[in-house]
Order: structure tokens, then sequence, then C-alpha cells
């Protein structure tokens, strides 16, 4: 198997594996303890906070190790929120941040506070001028992540920083993806991040508050890491934790270069390749490992499936790879295709072989995929001319890419300044019909109510 | 060195070494992905619950795995009082619980909700009949330890959920001291447990509820474990946890008895070889592998310091070795002395030959402790006869053992039938005094406000 999913989870780096294994020896008491296991166990804890803080960028009392990034990221919110109650309840989030300060929001919101979504341009990025006008008097909390784990945009984080700073607001960051390669810019407040992210274990997550920041830990704490993470520390993780981040940066410089021209290659090829496909996410300023792109006509589920049994395991923001059937929120927020998407994100060390395999594989599975899907044209979906000229599309019931594809079926049978209905109930419709008629230069007019789902229209302007 | 403090952690076992170290290689992806690596998590994720929900008399749906036991308990408890919120406010621990409920307790109450703390006899056990007494109509939850960290004493758990139960209330159950030797008998609600405990690596703790109970997860929660444990699976380590679960539960009944007539030697022996001891703890009921004992005129840093460099580790339940500089909350609860407190809990496989040095050891030790505290009479701690023939020691500004010491010192010298007055403003001599006195069997009046301080007032009766 060729294992393209690295931001999911990487496997483990060789050096936090001989990390972990050593420290299981050396660091499995209770570094709390006064004996020499404890002493010992201490000396390892500080020395792994030292060199992550160094990383980081931070002083080592700054810097807690948590359970997880989604810890690190729960736990950051919540205390930066009730550090700052006093000043308001007001929160501010990328409409494409990690689901774990989604789900931070959401919490905060049923919680009585506010919270501004603030949107991101076609490409994922946000704008420092739409942080600026999101601020408010009671602005407790500024969320956002360095890098998108979806499309790998890089976000202005140095920027936002400093219009939060100017407004006196702190700013926390998620640096799950992107901390392996560097350390954040700019004038941040707080910093969580995820080891496993960086080939290091699962179980170990960085939050990072910086002197100054007013910040009030939430829930039950006990006395470990400065009362922010309560909890046994698991030490033999979090030394490799460290180890393995060192690691990593050691090289990163080099192999970011490698993987770059590597997902580079993906994403001027596969458009030459693959007919109908949309790259999605900014084409510089961005991951070196992760390129994204969509599929017309396509579902994910079965590309997936069709791309594991030709050898190669990545991920998809369409809606019939998640358990809720709706796509991806990144892709949502972005406007872009979510159907027959695919994410590729780069290993470090990803042999150049491998992604030449995978361009030559790609365009035999997606074709196979649309012509199982397309070829008979189906009975539940029958286009009929009704008043008016309009001609109707019932999609009803029929899950995505079909909506799309009975759409673009019928689209050559409308009189150029006419329109079509698609009356679909299938969710990725509502963002896959208008990401359509960008993709392919006609009008989305709008959506109407239907008795059942919704009606798309489209008018053909070309 | 000889390890014995394996109540707050232990090495890891072999099996779960091997376990880890496999599962790196097996189960290091995404168990939520559809591609082979991510199948194969899966596999080994659902593997290791079975084999977790056995060890423990469960169904593999009512356990999940959280990052600790901490979190464990944390989490339970916090989603069970939510579930239940329409009943009532009103939560019941025992007073010797572990610090993570106790912290849950005290954030509860910080909330608005209301707490009852059940007392515990001199042995740490609470009686069935407190429970009950304790119960309400406003009761949401109950909480009791399966066995005490501190002393080993077992808790009649089975009683008392079969208390809760006949009230409708759920009861959680801290299993984190008892787990690895065999499940938690009785009709019980929920559990927590601790992977380290039984030798499995950090990071990893069970949350168990039962079908039925009301359960509100509390906090920002995502789709992993049920939505009740958020962020990544910690699967190396799951694995490894479940696999040292079942590998110590094979060996856990032989072992059991094996360490229990080792720390049966201990509780004899030591009141023995050293005078002025008292054990502490249940005779009977209680875990396999801890003795818990205090000396008197001893502090317990010192003791911990010198058994430490004769090859020893031991915690203690002494204020000197806390941080916050106030003794254990359990010794405390259950009235007996904390200074110069020592617990020895026995690893699996502790070798008869340690323990015999260990109690040829600990006479010497304690006897050069006392000699380097007890020998000068202090000038601040003079004794003074005052008005009405009432000796004063004024032990002001004096830390445990000293207050006591100056006290043993001067109870010669009162007539039977008078008393002595102690002056001191250290935590631990409210403790300490009444402990002494029930040891001696001298009477113990009362504490008094003093201009600085306390005075504790003893009589002499013998």
């Amino acid at each position: 198997m060729v294992y393209f999913d690295a931001a999911s989870a990487a496997p483990l780096h060789p050096v936090a594996r001989q990390a972990l294994t050593a420290s299981l020896d050396e660091g499995w008491a209770d570094p709390a303890r006064l004996y020499r296991e404890g002493r010992r166990a201490r000396l390892l804890l500080d020395a792994a906070r030292e060199a992550a803080a160094e990383a980081v960028g931070c002083r080592p009392d700054e810097l807690v190790f948590t359970s997880s990034g989604t810890r690190a990221v729960h736990s950051g919110i919540a205390g930066a929120l009730a550090g700052r109650r006093r000043v308001g309840r007001h929160l501010i989030v990328s409409a494409v941040e990690h689901s774990s300060v989604l789900h931070s929001a959401e919490v905060h919101r049923a919680d009585g506070g506010s919270v501004t979504e603030v949107a991101v341009d076609r490409a994922g990025a946000v704008s420092p001028s739409s942080y600026a006008g999101a601020l408010r008097p009671d602005t407790a909390l500024a969320c956002l992540q360095s890098a998108n784990h979806e499309v790998g945009t890089a976000q202005p984080v140095a920027e936002v920083a400093e219009v939060c700073r100017a407004a006196g607001v702190p700013l926390l960051v998620d640096a799950a993806q992107s901390l392996g390669w560097g350390p954040v810019e700019g004038d941040w407040s707080l910093l969580a991040a995820s080891a496993h992210k960086w080939g290091g274990p699962p179980g170990v997550g960085l939050l990072v508050v910086r002197k100054g920041v007013r910040f009030a830990p939430q829930g039950p704490v006990d006395e470990r890491e400065s009362g922010r993470a309560s909890g046994f520390e698991n030490l033999p993780a979090i030394v490799a934790a460290a180890a393995s981040l060192r690691a990593v940066r050691a090289r990163a410089a080099e192999e970011a270069a490698r993987l770059r021209e590597l997902t580079e290659r993906i994403r001027t090829r596969v458009p030459r390749l693959v007919p109908e496909v949309e790259v999605v996410g900014a084409p510089e300023r961005r991951l070196p490992g992760i390129v994204t792109f969509s599929c017309l006509y396509v579902d994910g589920e079965t590309l997936l499936h069709e791309l594991d049994r030709a050898g190669f395991s990545v991920s998809s923001g369409s809606s019939c790879t998640s358990s809720t059937l709706t796509p991806s929120h990144v892709l949502r927020a972005m406007g872009v295709l979510s159907e027959g998407n695919v994410r590729v994100s780069l290993p470090p060390g990803t042999a150049r072989e491998d992604v030449e395999r995978f361009l030559s594989v790609l365009p035999g599975v997606v074709a196979g995929v649309r012509e199982k899907l397309g070829a008979p044209v189906s009975a539940g979906a029958a286009a009929a001319r009704e008043r008016d000229d309009v001609l109707v599309v019932d999609a009803l019931g029929r899950r995505c890419p079909i909506p799309v594809i009975e759409l673009a079926k019928v689209i050559g049978d409308v009189p150029v300044g006419g329109t079509v209905r698609v009356l679909a109930d299938d969710e990725a419709a509502r963002l896959d019909i208008p990401a359509w008629c960008e993709m392919r230069g006609q009008e989305y007019v709008g959506e109407e109510p239907a008795d059942r789902g919704s009606a798309y229209v489209v008018r053909r302007v070309s």
C-alpha cells in the first residue's frame, strides 16, 4: 500500500519509536514522586518540554502537554474564553477550522456565548481585514489555523495576529498541520498542536499559553502540567513526541522542497490527465505535502474504494464518505465542488515513483467510476419540459453525484438563456450544483423551496 | 532500586510492551478511515474494546477508551450529572475518593450543585447505611471507589450499589486500584479505570456506562468513542492496555495470594520492629498489594529520602511530602496519624527477599530520623507552666512532626488529670495531635482559637 493520508495520521517516526522504547524503561514512574524513578521521569519530562518549547519558539513554562491535539484546542479555547469573560463572550473562528475548534465554538454558543465565523475565499484563505471586521469590544478570543488540514492552504497568521494584538484580543493558533514544518510566525497568544501529525505517537498534544495571556483552566484540574492538563503524564509518548519534532524539523526545509515539487506535479498533471476536475486550495501559500481535487460525476466513496484496491490510501471530503452524509465544511465554506473529492497528503519520504504511479492509475479509476454511474439513464431522474419552457430534472432521493450528472446530461437540451430546475434532497447538491456552474461557465440562479428537497435553478449561458 | 509504589504507576507489563510495539506497526492509522490501514486500525480497536469489556464484565458498546483514568472519572461524573439534571444536582462521594473524583465534586459545587461527602471509619471504609442516609430525592449520582489508593481498604461496592439502585440513583465506581485484580462486583452503573495501574501504558483510561444509564457528555465532543471521548484514539496504547489487563488477570488469583502474604507480613512485623507505629487501613477487606503505616515523631519527607537512599521507592501521605503542605485527605478522613506516613504498594512479581530487606532496613531508618529530629530540645518550643497549672507547648512556626514530638516530651510532666496546650500553626497538627492521643491512650479535649494558629488541648489520663 502507498499511504497518502499523512494529514490524518503518520506512521511513527523512527526517532520517535526509539525514544518511546527507551523511555518505557526510563520514564514510566510518576514525575511528581521524590524517589529515584520519579526524579528520572521528571528529568525526562523537563527535557521534552524544553525541546518542544524550542521548536515552538516559546518558554518552557508556557507549554504543557495534553492528551491530544483535540484536547489542547478544547482546553485552550475554554481557558482563554473564561480568562477574558469580563471583557465579553464573543469568539471569532474561521469557517474552515478543524472540527475541534468548531465543536468548541458550538459549546460556547450553546452556553450563551456568541460566535462569528469568518468566511474564506475560494482558495480557503481568510483575509486579515475580515478578522479586523469581526472584532468587537466584547471579543474574548479569536482562533485561526496555521494551515488548512483538508486543502493545505496556509493562513495569514502573522497578519491576523497583528490585527488582534492591536485590538487587545488574544489569537489562538491551531498549528496541528504546520508545526512539523516550522514555528508559527507572528505575535500569537495561544497555540495548539498534535504530535501524531509530525510522526510522534498518538496521545500527545501541545498547548502553549504566552505569559501575560489571561487564562482560567476549565473543568476539574489537578497539580499536573501547571493545572492545565490533568491526569498522569503520558511520559514515554511525550518524550517520543518531542524527539520526533526535533528530528522532522532538522530535515524540514529539504523535505518541504521535495514534497512541494511532488504536490505541484499532482496539481498540474491531474487536470490534464482527468477531465472535469477542479484542483482546490491555494496554489502558492500552502503546505508542502497536501493537494486536493474534486472530480465531477464521481462519488467519493467509490473513488476511495477503487483507489484503495489500486493500492493507494487517500481521504475525501465528499458527503458520501462522512457519517453524516454532509460534505466537508471546508469545501462548503470555499464554495468548491465536493463530489469526487480526493485529498492526497504525502508523508515525509514519499517516493517520486509512488506519485507517478498514482498519476498513472487515477485517470482509469475515475473513468471507471464515471462509467458505472453515468452510463444508464436512471428511470427516477427523468427530465420533463414544464411550464414556461423550464426543464425539470427530478433527482429526489438520489445521492451525490447523481443530481449533478443528471444536470450535465440535460444542459445541452436547454436553449441558451433558458433555465433548468434540478429537484434534489441530497445535502451535497446545495454545494455541488453552484460549483458545477462555476466550473462549466453556466449561471447559477439560486435555490427555491420545493415540495420535497429544493429546486436548484441553473441558466444556460453558453 | 526496589520499587514499592505500584499504586502510583507500574512499569510496563512485558505483554503490554509487546502489544505496544506490534501495534505501532499495525495500528497507527485513523480507525475512522476506509482504506486498508484504517480498517486494520479499526479491527485492533474493536478487539481491544472486546477484551477490555470482557475483563470489566460489560458489553463492548458500553465501554469507551479515554486518555487517562482521571479523564474517565471527570467525563463520567460530568456526563452522569448532566444526564440526570432534571432529577436534581446532588452528588454523593466518599471522603476518601481519588482526587480526580473530589476535583469533579469541587467543580460541581462551584457550579451551584450540592455535594455530600460520606465519612469513613478509622479503617477507611464507608458503610452502605451512610450512603443510604446521604441519598436524597434530588441525588443525581453517587460515587465510590472500589478500593482506596492510599491505604488499600476495599469498599462495600456491591452493597452500596444495591442501596443506590433501590433509590434509582446511578453509582459510579472508580475501579482504578482494583480492576487488575478482578471485575467489580455488584450492580453499579458507571465505572472508570486507568491502564497504567495494571501495567498498561499511561495515556489510557476506561469509561463504562451501562445501557439505560442517562448520560450526556459534556464539553466539545466529536464522533470518536461514541461521542464520549474526543480526539484521535491512542490506538497502540489502547491495544497494549487491553493486552496487559488480560495478562495480569490470568495470574491475578495466584499473585494476589502471594502479595497478600507479603503485605500481611509487613502489617504484622512493622509494629514489632518499629516503636510508635500505627498501621492504617482495613486488615482483612483490602487490596493484596498495599500496606500503609505512620511513624510517630518522624517527618515523611526525610523518611522517604532515607528509604530512597537505602534503595526503596515508596510514597507518603504526610503533609511535608505534598506541595500544599497539608496531610493526605484520606488519612485525615480516617482520623489516623499522618506524620511519618509510608505507603508500600508492591508490584506483581515482588520478591519476598526485597520485602525482608525492607523490614530489616526500616527500623534503623526510622530511628535515625527520630534521633535527628528529637534529640535536641528546640529553643523555640519551650514549655511553660501558666495559669491554673496548664502546661503550654509553643510549637508555632514548627512543621510536622515537631509539635507532636514536643507534646510527647512534656506529657510526663503533666499530672494525671491535668492538661497541656499545644500551640501550633502547622495544618498537620490538627490531625496528628488527636491521632497521637488515640494511639497513646490520652484524652484529646479539643482545639481552641489562639492569637496565632490553634491551641490543641490534651488531658493526661494515664
